[in-house]
């Protein structure tokens, strides 16, 4: 094993001598060949991924549409003459078209960063303040996109079907129903939204780790070092890892969002008998035009200083981000507000839109709860971090053990919040004054689904708080691989770390939403389950032996995703390792600049790894409910249980849904606590770098890493993707 | 940092030329100073920690005795003048009982380890076969006496309770309701486990990991070497942590199980009209007994050669315990199926003992498949721990990571053998025969309730094998610390291997056992709110929002008491770190053997805070469910939702069983996996003792250390102390 002999000293003094870079990359054109080389290992990356994607979509697509060719139809779809045929059709339609806007939403999310990140590093050298502005800009045009597409693809579904079937007109569709047919949509989004953050999360992790262990433990070299042959590889993915698949993510969530949130809308409004559904319908979508345009303000409000160009020292980027969230949220509660007032004013219930609006600030309450506990337990200016830290003083095991206790313990708190803003919002809607044709009150989840809408009303600026830092962290790369002044690499290292920073509150605000939404799109499909089965299926009780198992299987189902994709990571970091000792070894030229390391060959190798290991916990996802609802049905046919097969994968969506925010919270907080104790020992505190606190402190980043940015993410895609995928296949359980 | 030399070469040499021990170590008398230093080390610790347990008892029974004395009555009882205040006593008094009872239990345990370790080593010195057979009888003798007080105890108080109460002459009692009364003993047994297990689990691996960091990883001294100030504690810590703790958990698991099988069978002959309803009450104490039986003929065929004095070379000692496994499953296999014949023949159903034999059979087998997986995921010899060692290779962070992704998919399989033997087992009782006065099959929960009482039915000779292995790994202790000849040594080294195996599989069948005992417990809560409400308590439906916060509260208590339980390890641990190093620093001349360490103190350092960190996680586990309820109850009040408070407890059950199970295979797996991962490296494989890879799976054996051995079995008690609290608790609820 080779071991530099100034690391192992504690000390990199000897490395500052040397020259920086390899004498080819001194020249002034070589900035453009970096980012050229990440721009094309990245559309590579994606061209590949998606690839396999799309021929995975269109199988499913054919499955889907066998299954809906022989399913049975709804009374509603029935008496509006939509025929077997037709609602097949529509089905796969739109979730082709979700599949669709979910990899154009990633793509574009990478587009725009692997542009930005070479921009942002050059504006570095004049101020710090348009490197910021420039970093924001792009991270908020691809947010904007994400959102954007989320709500222009549905409308138009929405449109086109409406149209087209005649929706209202007497003997055809009630408007009210329509939303059930958008489902599609969000299965489609999250299928390929699924599969974005495997494979790019499997990718960025691998080739970090991979990296990290070679390049600083074993040779004491510094992050983003030209001379190692994996730092190509490692910027590929903060693009293909963090920008597409975040954007992928985001999108899912918002599209998911909408669409339960509307088939809620509609079956309450359905309830009341109220006059004109449509406004309780189009709600969500309203309120996300609205994000479109407060989180643009919002964006828009964090200004360069262009006239300046004398290097003013920087404001804290991380105020300047906060600012404009502070000026998002508060037109995000006004528009709010006002959207209410307009859409969910009934007669029947004059008060209803005010506890309504009440439900949003639930929403909104708790997103910014959420962002703040993420902050507080990741953060090393608080107490979690510094604990932590200090365990790593007692070695690597102790760090890993604080770790791990702090990732379980962060748990607590959002649960509490979580638990408390779903009763608040679901009283607030349940005393809203709408009540059914018994009397008895319905505006409970009606609530509940508000309040998600208002957790996501902000999701355009927070989506680009977490754009903005792959960009800056890119750019900080390319400013350390082509030799600028300290300087300059000083200006994308402040960017860098507030960009981890909000990477992780973002984290914390889309495992709330996910929560959230879940929740929804559990009662869509136990809704969906009624009308399809034509008996009432209000309940899943956990009494009745099965369902308790299918509870027990969707909790061990995120223990083993979780599982596979942490297992897929540390295999394909090990090969990374391999193959970085062996040019370590074969062009000894490296270490002193004499040689070029063959970035291709990692980028090569990391690609098709995380292809190939994003296919076992992908499928198992897919795979499992089906074939649980399934078996439970032909056991419930046969012990004349009817509707056991949809109680069970009931339960099976239940409770994956807690343990996949528990886990997710788990691994987010603690990758990102790591990381955090890591860079406070790297201020110097603990003995600084090089110290045996700092290796100890590594080795909890290197662990956290696969936690934080694949098992963690890919765990908010599950939990939704679960909610959509039992809503298409319900036809499989009934 | 102190950092010798010939560790950081990965080169132990110079030590071996070294004297091996301290001078007045040497003469002959001092092995039974060592093993009264570990003696008195143990008797002091449980001393005063069971003081502060007995403390809390009486406290919280003073609560129970309010708490009823206020209650409402059930029917029964009033038909039956059964007052408030008997209700009150006897409740109290089976809680005291069964703490006593627990507490015995583990004071028997210890009390025979710490006098069978140096039995055991100076057996050592005559025959490998002869150290074997007297580490088995003193395991056995524990053994034997922890089920048998459990079944005394729980035949006692029902004998009081059927004399005092006058059972079945008219106007009093009905034997089927006696019980209910004897809730309070498994709830005072699971009381004193979850501290006992808390706090020997947190004493044992804070000394533990604490010598190791020092000792193995500082200064590269072996395991057990004197030279170690934290030697004598991490020895007491065997006892205190293993024997004592792991006596309370299963006493507390048999307990539950009879009464919970107790009152299920009570209920189901109720239902079913059954004449003698006695054969399916007193079924479960008869299994057991039978249990004593069977496994003391197998703890016995394991025989010792006394008569050769000769060294012959020892069988693998493995093979040889289960032999004797293979002898009791047998036994009980056929003593099972006389009992059903015996006491569960009814005219109403003939066949119906044939089905809940086979229930039986059905548990016998989980037990023997689920021993057999853990084996498979924790034995070098298999593929997942040698995988997990090759990423050894390539840095302590690989290993991590490999680790958890290993514990993770652990939980799979079990998690399948669980549900398909519960749902067989439900099945085959379901289609008994019996049926209750409507007409229905009501024999599927005690169908589960007999599975639970076969896979117990080989409980001692389990207990055994588990107890069996700290003893071996004290006597190698006490052989290390006062110089035996290598020879001896190899022979204890033979046994503390084969004892970690199966201490790694009992703890499979302990949470096996937990899965089936919590669902039987589970329903008897029900049963119980059902008649105290008065109202039937049927479902426990999750698609209402307070009863599913119910449950993600529940799995979040998992995850908070797994926090704070590894937080404490690691906290204490890193108390003895310092105090470690404080004396190689103050006393320079221990590593030549010139000054000795001070043992004492270690050992007092780790009592004192083990005692204190076991308090919070152990009233997290017992004040949440109880605030939980309440709150709920009084918000249901509030919002005309009767029983709410029991609903959201009964989710809180159910989440925190099903994630507690998944949580405790995780954590026990990856723990046993970790640790022999190192044992398979320092076999010689992949670079063996001292090269990189054995330090980075120094690293993993350390995280899993409170992994396996403080956490996962703390989550086993936690477990079924929820169920048993949930019982005797029910009337906050109401």
């Amino acid at each position: 094993m080779m071991m530099g002999d100034d690391v192992e000293n504690g000390n990199l003094g000897p490395y500052l001598d040397r020259p920086r870079t390899f004498p080819n990359m001194r020249s002034k054109p070589y900035t453009p060949l970096i980012s050229e080389a990440i721009r094309d290992g990245a559309e590579g990356f994606f061209k590949t991924q998606y690839g396999t994607i799309s021929k995975m979509a269109v199988l499913l697509a054919l499955v889907i549409l066998s299954i809906y060719l022989f399913r049975n139809t709804t009374p509603q779809q029935e008496s509006s003459g939509l025929g077997r045929a037709t609602s097949a059709c529509i089905t796969v339609a739109a979730f082709l078209l979700g599949a669709l806007c979910s990899g154009v939403a990633g793509y574009v999310g990478m587009w725009v960063s692997v542009r930005a990140n070479v921009r942002v590093s050059s504006a570095a050298r004049r101020s710090a303040r348009e490197a910021l502005q420039i970093a924001v800009r792009a991270g908020g045009f691809s947010a904007l996109v994400v959102v954007g597409m989320a709500v222009i693809g549905i409308a138009i579904l929405y449109a086109t079907f409406y149209v087209w079937l005649g929706v209202d007109s007497p003997g055809s569709m009630k408007v009210t129903d329509l939303p059930l047919l958008l489902v599609g949509y969000g299965f489609g989004a999250s299928f390929v939204a699924l599969f974005a953050q495997l494979g790019g999360g499997i990718y960025t992790k691998a080739a970090d780790v991979g990296a990290d262990l070679v390049g600083k433990v074993e040779q004491g070299i510094p992050e983003d070092d030209p001379r190692n042959p994996a730092v190509i590889a490692d910027l590929v993915g903060d693009n293909v890892g963090d920008c597409a698949a975040r954007g992928a993510d985001l999108f899912e969530s918002i599209a998911a969002e909408i669409i339960s949130a509307m088939i809620l809308g509609g079956t309450m409004a359905q309830h009341c008998k109220i006059e004109d559904p449509s406004g309780f319908i189009l709600f969500p979508l309203v309120v996300h035009s609205f994000d479109l345009v407060v989180s643009s303000i919002g964006i828009l409000s964090i200004r360069g200083t262009r006239d300046s160009n004398v290097k003013v020292p920087l404001e804290d980027p991380m105020t300047i981000l906060q600012k404009g969230y502070s000026v998002t949220i508060i037109l995000a509660v006004l528009t709010f507000f006002g959207s209410t007032r307009w859409l969910l004013y009934t007669e029947q219930a004059p008060s209803a839109w005010l506890n309504f609006s009440l439900c949003g600030l639930v929403g909104i309450i708790t997103a910014y709860v959420f962002v703040w506990i993420t902050k507080y337990y990741t953060d090393y200016k608080h107490e979690p971090v510094r604990t932590l830290a200090l365990s790593s003083s007692t070695g690597h095991g102790t760090n890993i053990i604080a770790g791990v206790s702090l990732g379980l313990e962060s748990t607590a708190i959002p649960v509490l919040v979580i638990s408390v803003s779903i009763i608040s919002a679901f009283w607030l809607g349940h005393t809203s004054g709408l009540v059914d044709e018994t009397g008895s009150p319905t505006g409970g989840l009606f609530g509940t689904a508000v309040a998600t809408m208002g957790m996501l009303s902000t999701a355009a600026y927070i989506l680009t708080m977490d754009m903005f830092g792959p960009i800056a962290d890119n750019a900080g790369g390319i400013v350390e691989m082509s030799q600028q002044p300290e300087s300059v690499r000083e200006i994308t290292d402040v960017l860098d770390a507030v960009g981890n920073t909000t990477k992780a509150t973002t984290k914390g605000f889309a495992i709330g939403s996910a929560a959230l939404a879940s929740f929804l799109l559990f009662s869509a499909y136990m809704d969906e389950v009624s009308s399809f089965a034509r008996e009432p299926f209000k309940q899943v009780d956990i009494a009745i032996p099965e369902v308790f198992i299918g509870g027990l299987l969707g909790s061990m189902l995120i223990f083993l995703f979780s599982a596979w994709a942490c297992a897929a990571v540390g295999r394909t970091a090990q090969e990374v390792v391999k193959e970085v000792r062996r040019q370590f070894i074969e062009r000894p030229g490296i270490m002193d600049y004499k040689e070029k390391p063959d970035y291709g060959r990692c980028v090569a190798i990391v690609a098709s790894a995380s292809l190939r290991e994003m296919i076992k916990p992908g499928a198992l996802a897919i795979v499992s409910p089906i074939v649980v609802g399934f078996l439970f049905r032909v056991l419930g046919h046969y012990t004349g249980h009817p509707l056991l097969g949809a109680k069970v994968v009931a339960a099976l969506l239940m409770f994956a849904t807690v343990s996949g925010i528990l886990m997710a919270l788990f691994l987010n907080t603690a990758g990102g606590a790591w990381d955090n104790a890591k860079k406070f020992i790297e201020t110097g505190a603990l003995g600084g770098k090089g110290s045996e606190s700092h290796k100890a402190a590594i080795t909890g980043d290197t662990v956290g890493d696969p936690f934080k940015d694949t098992v963690g993410p890919s765990l908010h895609v599950l939990i939704k993707m679960l909610a959509t995928i039992t809503l298409v296949m319900a036809p499989v359980f009934l």
